[in-house]
C-alpha cells in the first residue's frame, strides 16, 4: 500500500469544509470519491489542517495509502479528472515513506487572510476576501501583529467550541503588508487553535480602525478569555497557504525562524486545526 | 451638466459584453440602470473600451453627463449601492472638464492576459483565466512577443468582423512574465483592432508549444492575413487593466515609452476596440 503525499488546492465556497460532515458536501468526501473513481476503491485521507466551512486553500495537504503502485503524476492527473467539476485540484502527488503523516509530520502551517480595503465591493474576487469599507490604518495593525508573535496562552483568541487540550501556542511570524487596496495578514505556526487566525484578523481589523491600540491587543492577549478578544473574521477571506514538513524541498518558505523550535507543540490528537 | 468619469471595475462572466446589446445584460446597461435610480432619470454612459462578452475590467474608464452636480465620493458610493448585486464596481469618479471624452481622449490602453499553465484546472480562478495544461516556453514567447512591438498593420491579428478602417496600429508595449504557474501577457497601445490581444496571445501560446517559432510570427505579421495568424484566445483570461489620458495624475504607469507618439491613431468613430 503504497502512501501518497497531495498538496491540494481548493475555493471553500461550495464546502461545509475540509472535514467529512453529515450537513453538507466537504473537500475530504469528494477527494475520496475522486479517490475511489480512479482506483476502484474507497481509501481515507487524513489531511495536515482541517481547514472551516468557507476556507479556502492554496497548498493543502493530505495523504493516502492507494491499493497499487502508480506513476505520481498519473495519481495526480487521474484524480483531477475525477475532482472535476468540483473546485478542488491537485497540485502534485509524491510518494512518501509510510512514516509520513500530513497532520502530525507537519513542523509548520502557513495562512493567508486578504482583506480588500476600499470603498468599492469586490466584483472579480467575491467571495475570496472580506471587504472593509472603512480605510485601515495598516501600519497599526502590522505593529500590534508583532506584539502577538511567540509563545502565548491564546485563549482569548480560539473559539469557545475548540478542542485542544493547551491554549499555549507559538505564533512563529504574523505579518500585515498591503498591495493596492488589498491588506494581507500571513500568519505561521507549527499549529493553530480553532478560529485563532479569523480571530486575530477580526482584533487586528479593530486596530486597524482605531477602535483598539496596540497596548488594548496585548491586554487581550493577557485576559485569556475569548470574551476580550475581537470578532471572528468571515471565512471566505482565509487561505491555508502551506504545509512545511522536516526536510522539505519544495517551494514552501517559512517566513518565521523558529517554526523547528516548537517541537514541543505537537498537534494534538483531538486538536480541531482550523486556523 | 456635470461631467464625471468613472473609473469601473467588473467580472466580465455574466455579461455580454460592455456595450448594450439585444441579447443579454450587458455592464453598461446596468450601470446606466443604477445610474438612473440614483439621480432619478436615464443618462448615457460612453466607455472607453468595448470589451467583448466575459471580458474583465480591472480599469474600464466611462464618463457621464449627470444632472445635476454631487460630491464626487457620493457618485461613487450611490452607484454603488445601486450596483449590487452586481458584480460590477466604481473604483473611482472625479469630475472632468465636458470636452474630457472616455473614448476619444485615451492616449493609451493596457490590456493584461492571465494564462493558468499547469497540469491542474483552476479552482479559486476559475472564469478568469485561460487554463493552459501544456507547459509553455516563457522565454520562447518573451522573445516572439517583442518582434510584434511597433507599428504595423495588425490584419492576420484582428477578428474578420472588425470594422476598423486601418489596420495599422502602434503596439508600444507586449511583454511575457511568470508568476508562479501563471503567465501573464501585457499589452499597451493607443488602441486596438477588434480581437487583437486575444490573438496575439493565441499566438504566443502557439510559441510556447514549440508549434511555431518567432520567425513564424513575423512571418504571420507579414502575411496581413486573419487567416495566417493564431487563434483566438478565450475572453474568461483577458481584463482591460487601465486607461490613459493626458495629464493623467492617477496610478497608471504606462510600460510603453511610445504612447504619445501616436497621435495619428485616433480611435476611428466606427472602431470596435475590444481587446
Amino acid at each position: 500500500m503504497p502512501r501518497y503525499r497531495l498538496t491540494i488546492e481548493y475555493d471553500g465556497s461550495p464546502f461545509v469544509g475540509w472535514q467529512r460532515q453529515d450537513n453538507g458536501p466537504s473537500v475530504q468526501q469528494v477527494l475520496e470519491e475522486a479517490i475511489a473513481r480512479f482506483c476502484g476503491q474507497h481509501c481515507g485521507t487524513v489531511g495536515a489542517g482541517r481547514t472551516d466551512a468557507g476556507v479556502h486553500a492554496l497548498g493543502q495537504v493530505a495523504h493516502v495509502d492507494l491499493p497499487r503502485c502508480y506513476e505520481q503524476t498519473t495519481v495526480r492527473d487521474a484524480i483531477n479528472f475525477h475532482l472535476r467539476p468540483q473546485p478542488v485540484a491537485i497540485l502534485d502527488a509524491a510518494v512518501v515513506a509510510d512514516t509520513f503523516h500530513a497532520r502530525f509530520s507537519a513542523i509548520s502551517r502557513l495562512y493567508r487572510y486578504r482583506i480588500l480595503n476600499r470603498r468599492a465591493a469586490p466584483t472579480l474576487d467575491r467571495g475570496h476576501v472580506w471587504w472593509v469599507s472603512q480605510l485601515l490604518d495598516i501600519q497599526a495593525m502590522a505593529e500590534a501583529a508583532r506584539r502577538l508573535v511567540g509563545r502565548h496562552d491564546f485563549s482569548s483568541f480560539r473559539s469557545t467550541a475548540c478542542q485542544a487540550r493547551s491554549p499555549l501556542k507559538t505564533l512563529d511570524a504574523l505579518t500585515v503588508t498591503a498591495e493596492g487596496a488589498e491588506i494581507r495578514v500571513t500568519a505561521e505556526a507549527r499549529s493553530f487553535l480553532h478560529n485563532q487566525v479569523r480571530i486575530l484578523v477580526g482584533t487586528l481589523k479593530w486596530v486597524g480602525e482605531g477602535r483598539w491600540s496596540a497596548a488594548d491587543v496585548v491586554a487581550a492577549l493577557a485576559a485569556r478569555d475569548r470574551r476580550c478578544g475581537g470578532p471572528t473574521a468571515p471565512a471566505e477571506g482565509l487561505y491555508l497557504s502551506a504545509i512545511r514538513y522536516p526536510a522539505d524541498d519544495s517551494s514552501f518558505q517559512g517566513i518565521g525562524s523558529a517554526a523547528d523550535q516548537n517541537a514541543d507543540e505537537q498537534v494534538e490528537e483531538d486538536e480541531a486545526d482550523g486556523g
